[in-house]
């Protein structure tokens, strides 16, 4: 199975617990569970571009799959980068290890908008599509495609790689807000493009990733990020499959980002779960939130702060368990496969 | 003017504010108001130690007095470091240009705790009280003295220098709290030596930074942070100065931050102060909180976020308008002076 157009009672947990569905059990999965925390991914993937190892479809097939056999996780997130499609169309974008994206000719003027031609999935990028048919087959548990959202992929653009202030890009936010916007409204149109094609594949959710946008003040992130947010799921409604939404250090940013319309909103570990709850309202389901840090103390200690995550989830249906962020790849992997466990045994969704 | 034991309508706006009275203006000040975005600074500093600067009191004051004189501020900050006391005991903290403070020999087992005495502040750090008093003795705006709070300085001390994760740190709190409270309390100790001998030199309030306690978790800066902190805070209480608690990214903690025992609490860009008035309590006075970023671009983005920070205070008094963090190094002057004259022409505080 993948694809899951309507609700059904034989849905798996993941499905059923975006959507807000009593589930037998709290469905878990982890944003980076496949990378360089697991022996076998370092094994397989040696010392050549992420990129390239992408754009390999077994191979990206194979490294999506190790978490899933290993944890047995309740979903499988496609191995990729947020920065894939912004490579394909011939941005000029590379991940440097231990730094991220780096971009040569960072995004400055108006003029820069013309090398952000549209994505055109089959020829751009067939070797995702291709990923996700090669996993969907292998597994029995939903594919999560997923893409950046257009505030972090403009401020890699922007910055030219990672930032810690994200001075240029408040400053062309703020100074220049039409150059801004159609930038944003381009970057959508490419999270747009690759979600549908990575769905027509095989994936049965899509996660918008909004990692950086926590820099923002709310009136910023409504005025100036939101608009082309809420456009993505907007035109990624007809799909039917649930849609994910996350950024760290939000917050504040949390209600705004549920009125974006994904079913699902990702939560770091600042938020206890509950409060997130009534942040994004009754009809969106919360994933998280587990301090990824947690994951490198002992057991006894890893094991509490789950349960707390739990509670604070309050038993309830509409929530899937997370990390907070992404693994940190100095986690021992035996200690996520025992949170997997324990919360396959002891949390409730009824 | 300085030491003002006792409320009096002649008070200054600054003391005024923090204590929640009414003031015929918002006071205004600027975390990092002395520094390299000032060209007299980046003049009479040249290139040698900060902590040997810092240890020249006619230096350190004039320093601490050019941006009272530039923007006509409400307060003056001593030019100083929240690792001053660190290093003054033989912990072996350097800052380094760019980067931060670096502890050669990192703080990781319990015994590291034999390597922090007490501090005395007539030994160890008389050039600070001597600073204080030839600033208060030139100006007749309060004089803000500070300290760091016991997590960001255990942060440092844990993981070397400024860290993004703070892994190390969360590991030692939570798999040897033992260690972690002692830490805490020496550091706790430290700074309110620290902070007891600048009031008696001659400062009129006192902000404690926390500044990257926002990492944590509400459950985790309750158990494992606050109770240092509020220690400070309550023995501090009998100074009859106001206390200031800052730190970035807290919007969560707020309340709790709050409980700590501060009469102000700081709040970075993230929180609209209307929200933070409201989690502070009525008790509180709020400090904040232009994104630093936004003086970064032309006036007419300053002003109006200046006035939406004004907006968002709610024109009552309780409010010291600063930053939501310190000046950025590329901030031109020129946009702090307009900000603190459209700060008192158009701020009330009735």
């Amino acid at each position: 199975m993948s694809r899951m157009p309507t609700a059904d009672a034989g849905d798996p947990p993941f499905l059923r617990a975006c959507r807000g569905q009593p589930c037998d059990r709290v469905p878990v999965w982890f944003m980076r569970q496949a990378g360089r925390s697991l022996p076998e991914y370092r094994a397989r993937r040696g010392s050549g571009s992420i990129l390239d190892a992408i754009a390999c479809p077994e191979l990206a097939a194979e490294l999506t799959l190790q978490p899933v056999h290993r944890y047995g996780v309740d979903a499988a997130i496609l191995f990729s980068d947020i920065v894939v499609p912004l490579a394909a169309i011939g941005f000029g974008v590379e991940v440097v290890p231990g730094r991220g994206p780096v971009v040569a000719e960072p995004f400055r003027r108006p003029e820069d908008l013309e090398r952000l031609r549209p994505l055109e999935p089959d020829l751009d990028v067939a070797y995702v599509a291709e990923t996700v048919r090669l996993v969907a087959a292998e597994t029995n548990v939903p594919v999560i495609g997923f893409a950046g959202a257009p505030f972090t992929l403009a401020s890699y653009l922007v910055e030219g790689g990672p930032s810690r202030d994200h001075v240029r890009t408040k400053s062309l936010m703020r100074t220049d807000p039409v150059t801004w916007m159609a930038l944003l409204d381009a970057l959508a149109d490419l999270s747009v493009a690759s979600l549908r094609a990575q769905v027509a594949a095989g994936a049965s959710a899509v996660q918008l990733f909004d990692s950086w946008v926590g820099t923002l003040s709310p009136d910023d992130y409504r005025q100036l990020v939101l608009p082309a947010s809420r456009r993505i799921f907007t035109e990624l409604g007809d799909l039917g499959v649930p849609r994910l939404h996350f950024g760290v250090g939000t917050g504040e940013l949390l209600s705004l980002m549920a009125g974006a319309g994904a079913e699902v909103v990702g939560v770091d570990w600042r938020v206890p779960l509950d409060a997130a709850r009534h942040r994004v309202g009754p009809g969106h389901a919360v994933q998280g939130n587990l301090d990824p840090v947690t994951c490198l103390a002992p057991w006894k200690v890893v094991a509490a702060e789950t349960r707390r995550v739990l509670a604070q989830a309050g038993g309830r249906p509409g929530h899937v368990f997370n990390l907070g962020h992404g693994v940190l790849p100095q986690t021992d992997p035996d200690t996520l496969a025992r949170v997997v466990d324990l919360v396959h045994e002891e949390g409730t969704a009824k």
